[in-house]
């Protein structure tokens, strides 16, 4: 059996015993709501992951792209939200699956996209504003109704969908109790708008990784049919900084090795294109650079952090200044700011089941 | 034929003028110095783009993974530099590739990785550091002498080599001439002490895009053999911001679309997944954002940034807060920060020769 000292550097690790933990997590947390887990496979863009989440069943799920929509029909999966406005162009790809039996449900915000929406025929959630961090209608802007009639006239209105974007700057357990308590506020709202006007909302879709994780026994989700969560089957440092997860939750790091020493600096073979060039930490209270370190096995190593990165340099240095014993060729982790931007500079993962030995290899989705 | 308004956006495109304009360039403010180009195929990672810069000719190149050093040897090309520290447990591929008759010359800086590299009986390149940014022996230390030493006792002795790091950061004429000739002076100073020590140092190489763009027919290339440079063919927001190129020199850039409208913001398909998370501009007199945004034929839209992302969305502002009139569908390019790593998000390229229809496409080498 190969190990993790086998692949060549630097690849991406899963750790498939902590992937398990974060997805019982947040299903056993839905559990009493009585509510669908649509999960946003944008991070992982894996099937095995999916196939994991679901144990094998076929979904529900939320994608970020069209490739994901034909990859995952492809794999069996046939309830598919395509959570990103849609452009017009792409709406013969979308009809293209809805033909083959495999449901694409679109998103948007203007009337013009629900005219060429209900021209082809397909499905579609509007798109609620809840904290001003994207797209969508006002909940209480004319728009809303005169979007959902015409839907509605043509059978495509399916319901609402909000993005609680405003949550992941939320860095107390109030401020993200209250961002996901106006999530669904608002979701309730629209929803109960366009019913007002005499509408069928058969969907009330709320969701991020933050405020999915902000729910307990005693939230209250009245009104809202399905919550969607992409990031927490790996998480990530930025998720670890608002107090999301803990760092031992991480499910997704990156295998380098050392490749030089300079005064003050380690040198690994693992720049930016194999972390990404993402600085989501730089915003928090705590800023990790490019990621933490840990050692092969997973033990964080204190202090040391990757500060700097060019294409296939990383740099790894401690604000002491004084550095681990981390000889030529020793392999180390890095774990991530941010997982969907790491991944997706991956073709792969390399999996493990909570130690060095190889159990699997899980393609990526890849483009558009 | 078909043209930039008919592939699902996001997509990179390629300007094939552009990029024959930016390497002649190049080649004739070398031409008077009689060195060797040996152009870092890491920006672009295509065999095609390759083949215009040498005319359809075998190299020589530099690259900064193997599996562009593998897909190039498969492509012809035969004397290959692998410009990143050697981590010896790559060697393997290294020696399999000189097997076939391809030439990969590494790179180390320290005792032990000369010590791997003899062993297996490839030629290295001893990195000399000419700024502190990166690696490389300090060209007056006795590490120079010792690696040589044993480099030279296996005859795996090629040279030496140097990358101006400091270049990125200089922003007037005079700090750019400064870093060349200091690159030049720490080059030739650690060349000249391995010759006076009865060592042959064939290859004394230099290079950035940066301080390859500052010779001219006057300046002094004495003792220098190559020189590299990568970003070149393609250029970018932060190449402009210091000078080496002009706007219009810009030979990539990715296809949008507009799927909505916010007060003061349009948003696009177009998020970091399309054009990476890199804001090298940031650190610019001048912060573009994610990027500068024109029309599909090329035309600048004054004041347009794109100055936020999530993974699938883009957010396009301009300070005054007045937005062209841009409906649903209409297709932008963003004109990228830093080329290299928004080729990175993206499989291949989409080719045009200066108007809008489409005359190729050309893949990329992906992974390590």
């Amino acid at each position: 059996m190969s190990t993790l000292h086998d692949p060549g550097t630097p690849f991406a690790v899963v750790d498939r015993n902590r992937l398990r933990t974060n997805v019982t997590r947040l299903r056993d947390r839905l559990k009493p709501h009585g509510v669908i887990l649509r999960p946003h496979v944008k991070t992982a863009k894996s099937i095995d992951v999916a196939r994991l989440v679901f144990d094998g069943g076929p979904g529900p799920i939320t994608v970020s792209t069209l490739a994901e929509a034909e990859a995952f029909a492809d794999a069996g999966f046939t309830d598919i939200t395509y959570a990103v406005g849609i452009d017009p162009h792409k709406l013969p790809r979308v009809r293209a699956l809805y033909d083959r039996g495999v449901t694409v449900t679109v998103l948007l915000d203007s009337l013009a996209q629900a005219v060429a929406v209900a021209e082809c025929g397909v499905p579609a959630l509007i798109e609620v504003d809840c904290d001003g961090h994207r797209g969508g209608v006002a909940p209480m802007a004319d728009d809303l109704l005169t979007i959902g009639e015409h839907l509605a006239s043509r059978g495509c209105l399916e319901g609402v969908l909000l993005h609680a974007g405003e949550s992941y700057f939320a860095y107390t357990p109030g401020e993200m109790a209250a961002a996901a308590a106006n999530e669904r506020e608002v979701a309730v709202r629209a929803a109960t708008r366009l019913r007002e006007a005499g509408l069928t909302v058969p969907t009330v879709s709320i969701g991020s990784t933050p405020t999915a994780h902000a729910l307990d026994h005693r939230s209250d989700l009245t009104g809202i049919t399905e919550v969607r969560a992409g990031n927490y089957v790996f998480f990530d440092l930025v998720m670890a900084g608002i107090g999301v997860c803990a760092l031992d939750d991480l499910a997704l790091s990156v295998v380098v090795t050392v490749i030089g020493h300079q005064p003050g600096r380690v040198l690994t073979d693992g720049g930016w294109m194999a972390t990404s060039r993402d600085r989501g930490t730089a915003r928090q209270p705590v800023d990790q650079g490019y990621g933490l370190v840990s050692t092969l096995d997973g033990t964080l190593l204190p202090g040391l952090r990757m500060t700097d990165a060019s294409q296939e340099h990383g740099t790894l240095t401690t604000s002491s200044g004084e550095l681990p014993d981390l000889p030529l060729g020793t392999r180390l982790r890095i774990l991530p700011n941010h997982a969907c931007a790491t991944a997706a500079q991956h073709r792969g993962y390399t999996v493990v089941d909570g130690n060095l030995d190889i159990t699997g290899t899980w393609p990526r989705v890849q483009g558009w």
